[in-house]
């Protein structure tokens, strides 16, 4: 059984980082005894830094991590040990040059930050190779270690010539022939046929930009050169500790919201063994409401969660406020309880923090960390996070419990990059995250679980899958779509779908067939509208407003749900419902408000409550492990709410049990709730 | 006589690239029918085409453009060929280094894009030179041919130093001594002395931003420098097909309102056949009314009218929408129609379109065309097009019908150049063609017909010159407007005007003499008003607010028709009216809205009906040949307007004969009426 | 007795570009008549004059110098003489590269602009020396020899090899050793590490910028590096002419208000013989009153006259108008008057320009002179400047004069570097100089003279110091406030206030022990809001808005002031009162509008009248000498005000004697009234 499995405790910690206090032996010592007052288990150790262990090329020191990781172990706590790749020392960037990157605009970059090495490079390839080793050789086998954390937040793109030459023998495997190259990326145009694969260069604002089939081929070789790095730093973990997790940690844009938007998680996700991310709402902002911003977070730990369709880690959250957000503002008493129940409401195992002790330097010692520079046990922030060690402890036996979705929301980050690169339409913003959220706030408002689905992940176990914008779509998603929906399925698709095949090229002949055929209907146009511009639609006996997209169709079989009530297209159909074999499929041609998705949701999909009920702004999740659901009932917003209880249940949290009927929960309060299920 | 001169049909089609469709001949054969079903009849090919035409150096091919032309030829269609030079082949790029061009910031660009050669490079010149003298003695006597199409919209400057060493030779050729030099640049300024012309560098933005003079020669030398370059590309032409016209695209910012400011467009004018212009206005915008867009298309058409004093040609425009506008809204039912006509009605002997078929990929995929990606003839674009062709095939009789204006308002590029760089008054923007734009509205509105000329064209055909803002005029300019007001002109001028000279010196000694006499006024002070500030000018009888520009000047004769209200300078005048020779000239001291305008207009300037009457928002222009004039009707409003005839005549475009009265034109309609002139 | 002091006018004239005019000997002649009619007395020569005075490399030019120099002498007029050093002929750069600077993404400039020579550059330095003694030599015995001026406007680094090598020495120099320096720089976060001198790099946007410490020692390098160049720049000066003092001018920024941030002037100031600045307030804008922008005005002067403790000099001026704010407005009549009055009232003893008169050509060919390109007399400026010379010359025995505050603000550079840097709080702007301003603007609305202090002055003499959001303190500054609290001062601070050491490192272990002692109080957190979030202090029995920062402190000792009305800090203090040894401190634990400060410092601090009563927008100033004070009355409202004098006084200005009781002060109208002291 893997160090992982063997693990019954919910992860609490975050990264800890020594290296910066190795003169400061008393702090060494404090944090140890902190940590334990914390409730804490877990630390990740070890991120950047080199500096600390290989102070001299080829020359190592491992004596103060020996002894962190020791005095850890003695608290009965765990490491997550990192590689130290993501920042390295400055010696190696003075005698290799090599090792730093060079921009799109092709200019070298100094040493300096953090994140910014060249992937090709040999000699950082076999730099991180000998220290990742000797941390396999010599702590694989310490009782402490727990996970591997390779390097830190992956990104970035680098544009040396050994990365473009990497980046054309790249090209060269996926075309074979400059001929189909040519073709996919329609090179023909403006004469940019290509007669040698030395003639291929990255995109860049001092070259070509517009060649959206060079633009998605350089995004994917990204990805697939950031994979690549990651194996081969995994190496020596694979071959030497084979019975120990490997992770890297993800990010998560909160604001838009979406997944890091620089590689495609998708392809990443299979090659770690569990996923993390790090995740940094801006809680208490003064633009949305505090369900609003929690809905977002949700989105996103939905789309990590689906990843591998299991349980995943925040590897990285903050017990109080960020540093580089635009208004840096102190999470409010109760709220890291929330937001930390809210997390493993939606999967999470783990609430580890950036940051274990705030630093005295440089550009993180202002962001927040469970020590902070006051060094107290007393502090609002120590305490609050001492509370959530012990709830942790008490509801740990969440731990692997996950959610059976019956709705999925298809994301494609391929399509995103496609999208943003689209010169039509609104040229600035196509919002293609926004629009996702507002369909997947509809489910979060009706306590409905959804799985934030990856295209190539297996449809068949949903009742309703909600596809939106999918501009880009090879045949093969069109083809699983038809099949789904052919096999009993609910599909839900929008304005601005099916446009381009996967090298974004248009597909001819109108809407595609298979996509026509699908959803009884023809996309005749697609009405682009100015801001101001409104039109509306009628529909369920209500009228709602229509802004942004406005697409033209005709139905081919299927039935109006909706029309435009204005403009040249007054009185066609906006909305449509078709049945596809034995499943039924929906079409909604313009972009519309959370009025219109509220009315059209509650038409299409009907679900079985999730055992409690709340008025607006509390919500409700589940997770469930043999037999048993686990119910987070968690209030968002500014004052007490009622919550209703169908029968007696356990919060495990507290260890009250709650009787049958209808209970208040304060601001910022929550439940854990556990419940037998019931028989399917 | 010449090729276009024996085409007696208007000029229907547009930009046709057959060179990304080579690897499908269905598509090539099928775009032919649909030719047909389009009612078009001239084509432009071969832009962009190099790669095809030369797909490796010294080897061509032009089999594929044989057939594309033969075929057409076999429709009755005619060809404007094309020069490729606007974009290169990959292999040249690489081979040649030289032919990319150097940005202001001195980096060296990569290949991409487009319209990005150096204009010095002596390589570069040598390969046009080869393939466009091919191209006259391949096909300089295919009967298809009907006109050459040199490049396409020439734009952009390279400063490597080939360039700079060019620019120096231009500044030699045209100073003689550095001396000269040195005094137009007003060098000793910050000791920018200039001791040896190597000095000279183009400015750049990490060099010298500031010496107007050099920034003023450097636009020049560019336009100099790219017309040089567009008479050798036409060299091959000159000699093997004289009868052959040439052409190249100028563009027009539509929005602005003002032709594209990168070169001056008075000089290149003069050696082309005939101008052509790149048309697309963004109709259905969310910020001005329908009519107001018209007016500004109608104000840059008359521009490109004006310079040759003779029909032009749209040489792209789109039939439905763009793809780079910040919105990408697509025409209304019946705009299409109507935008086309108002670009007839103010001289163009064309609708040609940018594209002719969508591509599948690269970054104009989604720009309207003719052919959509569903290659259908049902759609709304198709179906218009066609429409369209019909009626140009109607009214072809007004095919070289000029316009006769008795106003003309002088619109100068290199006085923009010089208020853009103006370090004074407001600095972010000065409003020259907003504020040309504003006088043009007047009469507009009022279907009094305009020329925008340059300030080379004669003035004596004109009752009425109005020049607002020409911050820069040398001394010619001013004796020639003196002395078209002593001949008995009317000449209108405003604030921010004669402050420099050529060289963007400062007239010493107060305003110029000459203007003073002409005007009878003394410009004494430019008050510069922040945004909120208003001062009012009392004037015909009412009140109108003053804003941003307050000149505060000294009648020296003239009468003022207006004062100001407000600051320490109220009750001096504010416009004025002076009797000059057997003329009369008018000063507006400050910037008024459109109120003012009209009252100012209405008293200075009457004209004849133009025949027919309309309410606001439908305008009439009128066209003349051979003693008949065509009165272009146009419904500009979002709803049926009423007109009044006040004859009975026949609309060429439907065939049908209006009679006297009144009738009502609908949303978008127009008339295309025809009348014998009445003896003048 | 040196130079200047023996020169008993306050100086008026400014910056004179003979060197511009060199062909045009008749108006180098008339200039000389109209400095005479404009009362003038003192110009700036041979700024930016070097490409006239050394027109080829070592041949030297003064003829035209020694004429003008003549001139001025003949009709009484002083010289400030300049060192050419802002700009180089274009020779030099030509010739050696070297003196170019290389910009922060480490690109070399072109030639072109000014102010951008390498300070490090060992040819620059040779050629400063040669030409600034051969000037010492020629005019160091000129009877109107008044004083020297260094360069001009020194600001702006140069990153080339030299630099970066001389940024090594000075770090060699100052922390002696690597393991210092990485411990002041906490260069162990994200492995940086240095192990060689020769890793520094100056920050870069294409290397590193987040290391606090580095940006800060380069901030401090640049000014140690200016300063070394400067003094370079005056050895030949010291060692011929040391009766003549020496200045440079420094720059102010009047809109957000504070002086350059560029450089450290509190150091700059030691070596100056007497301190001048550039002063460009933008009067008349639409945005605030021109009583707030004339106290943003008094801020500056307050600030540059403490810097020395003594009167200093408005070394540039407009009489006018600017060309480079972003709307450039004309003063109103009578504003040149009163901006003049109002820089001597804070301690100026001269009204110079920029400039003297308008160049035909370039850049600042549109910014505001004396003599404008009309050359008249009769023009309002020239009018407004001669009168203003008359009335310089009536009261210029207050040269010298100075103001003794018992009210010190303290403003450091230093900090201001360090809170721009922060990553935390409000990203964006930490409202640094706005927020001294707001609360310097009490004291100017309530006519209490203060000194705008630097943190290496005495603070004994001030019966209170107010020092906001004071996030950077050095042990010896906190040490300072409380010796001066402690013997009987009394001591203002905010939010944000003693949070790192002067490497920008936090303090551990809370808030530092010394300043919760003075302070009576301890900081728990600083809570950051959004900017439309509130809070509210209740506070001298009335109730006021918190914004943006709210601290949340504890009491130790000090007695709360106001109280926090709402969030989780409710009820409890955000303002104290604290005894502490002879004297009082006092903090603001939140970001308060201009009505809590009122309410505050009416509480906190009385002084007696300054002998005039006004009207809210008249403000009143006192310089004393010899035991006689110059009250300084000035209207800065837009309509006529009532002032009310407790005694019968005579106005200089006018040579008027005005009568105990009420009088009228016209718009921007002043006194200038003489009163001998009363006895201490």
């Amino acid at each position: 059984m893997s160090k992982y499995t063997q693990e019954r405790r919910l992860l609490h910690g975050g990264d800890y980082n020594p290296d910066q206090w190795l003169h400061c032996p008393d702090i060494l010592t404090e944090d140890i005894a902190l940590m334990r007052d914390a409730n804490t288990n877990t630390f990740s150790l070890g991120i950047f830094a080199w500096a600390k262990l290989e102070p001299q090329e080829g020359v190592f020191d491992f004596a103060w991590l020996d002894t962190v990781i020791n005095r850890i172990e003695a608290i009965g706590g765990n490491v997550i040990l990192a590689t130290p790749s993501g920042a390295r020392p400055a010696w190696m960037s003075a005698k290799y040059p090599e090792v730093l990157r060079v921009n799109e605009r092709r200019e070298k970059q100094l040493h300096g930050a953090r994140h910014n090495h060249c992937f090709s490079s040999p000699i950082y390839r076999e730099k991180v190779q000998i220290i990742n080793r000797k941390l396999a050789e010599r702590y694989g086998d310490h009782k402490a270690l727990l996970m591997w954390h390779i390097s830190n937040e992956y990104g970035g793109d680098c544009h040396c010539n050994l990365c473009q030459e990497n980046f054309r023998t790249w090209l060269k495997s996926k075309y074979q022939t400059l001929e189909r190259l040519n073709r996919a990326w329609w090179a023909d145009f403006w004469s940019h046929t290509l007669t040698d694969w030395n003639q291929i260069e990255s995109p860049s604002s001092i070259g070509e930009t517009g060649v959206h089939g060079l633009n998605l081929d350089w995004r994917r070789f990204v990805t697939d050169q950031t994979i690549d790095f990651y194996l081969e730093e995994c190496r020596p973990f694979r071959e030497l500790t084979p019975d120990v997790e490997i992770t890297t940690n993800f990010m998560g844009e909160v604001m838009e919201p979406h997944p890091f938007a620089g590689l495609d998680y998708a392809k990443f996700a299979e090659v770690v063994d569990i996923v993390s991310w790090d995740a940094y709402p801006n809680w208490h902002n003064d633009y949305e409401t505090t369900a609003h911003l929690a809905s977002k977070l949700a989105f996103l730990n939905d789309y990590f969660r689906a990843l591998k369709d299991k349980p995943f880690l925040i590897m990285e959250s903050t017990p109080s406020l960020v540093n580089w957000h635009p208004v840096n503002k102190a999470k409010r008493p109760g709220m890291h309880l929330l937001s930390s129940i809210a997390t493993l409401a939606h999967g999470s195992d783990s609430v580890l923090y950036f940051q274990w002790r705030k630093s005295r330097g440089s550009s993180e010692k202002f962001h927040g960390a469970v020590v902070d520079h006051d060094q107290s046990r007393e502090n609002r922030v120590f305490q609050e996070v001492s509370e959530l060690g012990r709830i942790l402890e008490n509801i740990k036996e969440i731990k692997g419990a996950n959610t059976r979705a019956k709705v999925a929301l298809l994301y494609d980050t391929e399509n995103k990059w496609a999208l943003d690169d689209a010169q039509a339409y609104v040229r600035a913003d196509k919002q293609y995250a926004e629009t996702l959220h507002m369909h997947y706030k509809y489910f979060w408002d009706n306590n409905i679980a959804v799985d934030v689905i990856t295209k190539d992940k297996p449809l068949d176990r949903y009742q309703l899958v909600i596809a939106p914008m999918l501009y880009m779509m090879e045949a093969a998603v069109i083809e699983k779509l038809r099949s789904y929906v052919a096999h009993g399925g609910h599909l839900v698709s929008t304005y601005l779908t099916g446009k381009v095949d996967e090298n974004d090229l248009v597909y001819q002949g109108g809407w595609p067939v298979p996509l026509s055929e699908l959803f009884g209907v023809n996309v005749l146009e697609t009405d682009t509208l100015y801001p101001k511009d409104r039109n509306s639609i009628a529909a369920f006996g209500s009228e709602f407003a229509a802004m942004d997209y406005c697409e033209i169709i005709q139905t081919a079989g299927a039935m109006p749900l909706g029309t435009y009530q204005a403009d040249f297209y007054q009185e066609t159909p906006a909305v449509t419902e078709h049945a596809f074999g034995r499943g039924r499929s929906y079409f909604i041609a313009a972009r519309t408000g959370p009025d219109f998705l509220n009315a059209f949701y509650s038409f299409v999909y009907r679900e079985e409550s999730r055992g409690v009920e709340a008025e607006a702004g509390v919500s409700v999740a589940v997770r469930e492990k043999d037999g048993v659901a686990y119910i987070f009932v968690m209030n968002f917003t500014e004052s007490a709410q009622s919550i209703h209880l169908p029968e007696r249940m356990l919060d495990i949290a507290t260890g009250n049990t709650l009787e049958q009927g209808t209970h208040e929960l304060p601001v910022y309060g929550f439940h854990v709730l556990k419940r037998a299920k019931k028989e399917a």
